[in-house]
């Protein structure tokens, strides 16, 4: 067999290894690969990013950038089977692939989604609403967020080679910010493999990612103020990663993702017979096999009530008892080796101390089967179980993390003991709770919410359609405190906001309709050469206003509107009651008739661009209308979102006044325009 | 006069100066004071903040402990006069008192106001919208904050002896957790002075705050993951502080607010003879004045072009000859001395590092006027003006700063430059810029927002309102990238959130309900006694929901609904016009009809608890709703926030239904209720 060159691609080439270190296959022990970054110029490669890669991303919009993501995700989907061969390498199972893998395409894809939903066609990111900061309107507030002007560094974990890649990738490139890929040397075969269709596939512009096989060298001596390292792995390689490169000196971002002492708690109501009792121990031996348990977010520390460790450790070992550990390549194999022979050795010395304290019940090093494979050359391992009889004096159970197919059972008192003894593990990625009692669910979340980054309820109610404890997904934010590194990724928008900068922005409404690609009430109206309505999506001004005539609404208007509709609510129909109520003058006008005369006035009845009224956003009544006032209307164009080759969403900012020129109500109209 | 002993407020009791050291008067240069934390029990202070402070604001919801920031604050207001007296010793003169002390109290009040409007009355806050996790509904996901379990330690900069304690305070203790406030020792008499106000006042329970005069000896070796140090002051100080104390370590967050060298840019436009550039004298004269200008937000770097800069140095120099320096109690002075000669010192070995790129224009520390006080004895300086001849050579001008009435004038040759020359700064906490034209104000926004914290916008239009380039608002947020330390303050709700823990909550929708206090659909529907309309306020329970009866539309009904309304728009009108639109299958019912008759199904005519509708959000159609169709609704307490001893808002989920039980409509609607 010939040995892998792993390369690194930088400044626009690809570099083949040099001062290379062997790399060794998961399951045969065997030499298969190597890398080495002696060969690339750490300078040019930032400065590529910086000067190429960057520029170039900010040049497009969000959505833009959003449908390369999409277009990137498709292009790996379809040649995802050639990433699977090697992932056998890496010690993974078919069904640890699909985690790794496609699970890293589907990241791109939910990005894809999110930056056409959630963020605008546009160039800056607007950060909340206008902030009023004048009596009268002239002066005004609002947060926009812009790409950060630098590059980022992800230095990603051994476990997840394209899932680690791809997951940070997505919100990075979504910001507009270029990336240098740093994967673990013991996997990144497999991560420069799916580099390398990025790169075939031609989608991102040059310089917009680049990879580093081997060390870093000297580039993280070469960041500042307008960059990220985003690092995931062990809370000691970050400690030295910050404290070395002087990183915090130069106001670097850091954002760390560690493995943390992740709890899952088996509720008082889950007692053996339960639907929930049984999800817990399916969840509780899958988050112990799947990856051989190298999972950031597996669970670590089952927290039981006192009188169910007996059965919950009896029933979790009778179902472990039926692993497979073996070639992952095997249909057969439910648990393939570790990473690494190191990562064994590591497994065991860690499991070694926590064996101090707690006894092993289920699994042992020393005497397992491992079908298909040589136990001694693989890097296998089979699932271990242990109890903590005391856990409120043990220590190392609650900090020592055996990275691997190991964890813990321990009884808890009552609620409040189990929420000490999760939060004992200092912060971590994700705790989850297995009860069917909402009440219980919230004394949790109230106690614990501060020490986790995520927390997973699992009930009979949401089982058939949960996602696991174990699995961080785009949509929510993955990172917890303490332990767990004090940072955070995903979250869907959230995630893409780690790449750029806040700005908080005031001005008068003029300037801050022309920075943040959307009408500010205040703003200059721009004067229509016809209605708004028959002006085609592309030809639409932001600002274009047209203010319509004034209609009475009489006191006939409101009794036939209530008789038309049924709302014959007191306060339009009966004057004494209506006076008798704090906040009206005596009979008014239904909100929806206001509504819906207003838009009889604008309207524009003959077909042209607007194809459909869709919805309305932040309606507020702020005046009462009484019969004989009269209203108009003013409807401006606030912000334009392209959809697709035929139409796009036209948001309209429409005031109502009334004969005083007070404003009677408010609201953003959405339609859709060819 | 005696010299004043200022005590520290610790563990429930105030504590003498211990290992004291003598604190100056900025104007005398004599012994005003005393400090010295020496008989501070450190241990006992951060136990006593965790275990009884935390626990008590922990317990209150945001609206109760937004009520008690509203009782301080007019608490405080009523006894602001006695703090005017002491601030002068500081070197404030009235005008810079009304921003320390005025500002800090002001800032109090806004977040009374944006913690009752804008966070709920309970003690989750529930960050963004349920995200949709699965196909069916019975998996959804939520994000949440928390208050940390731990402490914050607020260290503050000598120039805000107030504010900077005020508006730290407030964010923090709204979000729930207790501080200890550690003030620069220079001023710490005035902070002191209102710190003994607030524990008078006894609005906030014990143990909520805490004060520190003199060093913080080990409290910062005694944090962990759950507390916060936010910082203001130098970027040398905020180094030195996270490097030695193991903060990193132990994955404490750090807010770190430096200051930066803030520059102004004269727009291109901004010519002389515009409003824009006597508003730009009128700012640069002022920013260099204010407080001698000690405020880590000065204007030290004036971009203007390069056609201007003699015109700028001319008009600047007049009206910086007319600012009389002196005794800062006189009526006549417009800057007092700097807060001491330590500070003095400082200033003049920076200047004297400017000068040697850059020509002192106006002012001379050796030869000025100081009234009413003795220039040698007090730490006086006059404003001093620089002229930098080649600002892309020069290298000090943009990183060294002079933290006093110190500022550089230099030009640009076209804008690209100006942004270029800002951005070289390292990373701002604001940057202004003067300009009556929105599209200069957008390529600098797009070109500079990532490397500032803020961007003020001057012009004639919003130059009456305008609240200063200096001037931090609570609303905004405060705070910048690189060299201005990269933390965040103030912002309204955001500022809250750094003393929170964002949590990632995935379950069914039962449990999120519980969770967050808001009914999410798919959670069990509680079937109300009576018509939920009838229910008063404090009875009303979340999820109880109400089904209407079903009513038809018919042709008539639309054609009538267009005839009264005006709103003829073909689709509802014209089948065959209709039917050519892609979102209609031929004519369909007004959005405004469905919602009104929906309205008629679900009010109830006779009074009673709900008073007014007040309005309605995110309103979707989501389906046509064709002649003859049938319409229901389903209307679902979500939300509720008490106002008053009166009433309070109630946020109803409506979905509205056809016949074939697809959902055609959804909104919230608002009321208020008795």
């Amino acid at each position: 067999m010939t040995i892998m060159q792993i390369r690194s691609f930088a400044n626009g080439a690809w570099i083949g290894p040099a001062d290379a270190r062997p790399i060794m296959s998961a399951v045969t022990g065997e030499v298969i690969a190597e890398a080495g970054s002696g060969a690339v110029d750490f300078a040019a490669m930032a400065e590529h990013a910086r000067t190429v890669g960057g520029p170039a991303l900010r040049g497009m919009t969000f959505h833009e950038r959003a449908g390369k993501l999409k277009e990137l995700a498709q292009y790996l989907n379809e040649r995802r089977e050639e990433l699977y061969a090697l992932s056998f390498l890496t010690g993974a199972t078919k069904a640890d692939s699909l985690i790794d893998i496609d699970g890293g395409i589907a990241t791109l894809f939910v990005y894809s989604s999110k930056g056409r939903r959630e963020m605008p066609d546009s160039q800056v990111f607007l950060d909340g609403g206008i902030e009023p900061l004048s009596r009268s309107g002239t002066f005004v507030g609002q947060h926009i967020c812009t790409p950060l002007q630098g590059l980022a560094v992800h230095i990603n974990a051994f476990n997840f080679p394209v899932w680690g890649m791809l997951e940070k990738l997505a919100p990075t490139l979504l910001a507009g910010v270029p990336a240098i890929v740093k994967p673990a040397t013991a996997t990144c075969y497999l991560t420069e493999a799916c580099f390398a269709m990025i790169v075939e596939s031609g989608v991102f512009p040059e310089g917009s990612v680049q990879l580093v096989t081997g060390g870093t060298g000297d580039l993280l001596d070469r960041l500042g103020a307008q960059d990220v390292v985003s690092f995931t792995g062990s809370a000691e390689t970050a400690l030295m990663l910050r404290s070395k490169s002087g990183l915090i000196e130069r106001s670097v971002r850091f954002v760390a993702e560690q493995d943390s002492l992740n709890a899952s708690i088996l509720g008082p109501d889950a007692q053996p017979g339960t639907p929930e009792f049984d999800l817990f121990i399916r969840e509780a031996a899958r988050e112990m096999t799947v990856k051989a348990g190298q999972k950031c977010t597996a669970i670590r520390r089952m927290i039981v009530p006192s009188e169910c460790q007996d059965a919950v450790i009896d029933v979790l070992s009778q179902r472990l008892s039926s692993v497979t550990v073996g070639d992952p390549a095997l249909e057969a194999t439910r648990m393939g080796p570790l990473a690494s022979t190191g990562q064994r050795v590591d497994v065991l010395t860690k499991a070694g101390i926590i064996a101090t304290e707690c006894r092993r019940v289920f699994g042992d090093p020393d005497d397992f089967e491992v079908e298909g494979a040589d136990r001694e050359k693989g890097a296998f391992l089979p699932p271990m179980l242990f109890h903590c009889p005391d856990p409120d004096a043990a220590t190392s159970v609650h900090v020592v993390e055996a990275f691997g197919p190991v964890a813990t059972v321990m009884g808890y008192r009552d609620l409040g003991h189990a929420v000490d003894l999760a939060n004992r593990g200092q912060g971590s990625l994700v705790a989850s709770v297995f009860t069917h009692d909402p009440a219980v669910a919230r004394t949790v979340a109230l106690g614990a919410a501060a020490w986790h980054g995520r927390l997973y309820f699992a009930d009979r109610d949401s089982a058939r359609e949960a996602t696991g404890h174990g699995s961080p997904l785009p949509h929510m934010v993955h990172g917890g405190p303490g332990r767990a590194g004090g940072g955070e990724e995903l979250g869907g928008v959230r995630g893409v906001l780690h790449y750029m900068q806040r700005t908080a922005v005031q001005g008068s409404p003029a300037v801050l309709s022309a920075i943040g690609d959307a009408w500010v009430p205040g703003a200059p109206e721009i004067e229509a050469p016809e209605h708004p309505f028959r002006i085609p999506f592309d030809r639409l001004r932001l600002g274009e206003t047209i203010h319509t005539a004034a209609r009475e609404i009489t006191l006939e208007d409101i009794e036939h509107f209530a008789e038309f509709t049924g709302d014959t609510f007191y306060a339009h129909m009966d004057e004494e009651a209506a006076a008798a109520n704090p906040f009206f003058p005596g009979r008014v006008a239904h909100g929806y008739l206001i509504l819906s005369f207003a838009a009889g006035l604008f309207v524009e009845p003959a077909p042209g661009p607007v194809l459909a009224n869709y919805g309305l956003d932040n309606l507020r009544f702020q005046k009462p209308v009484s019969p004989g006032d009269t209203v108009r209307v003013r409807l401006t164009v606030k912000q334009k979102t392209r959809r697709n080759a035929e139409y796009g969403e036209v948001r309209w900012d429409v005031a109502v006044f009334n004969q005083h020129d007070e404003q009677v109500a408010s609201y953003d109209l959405l339609t859709m325009n060819a």
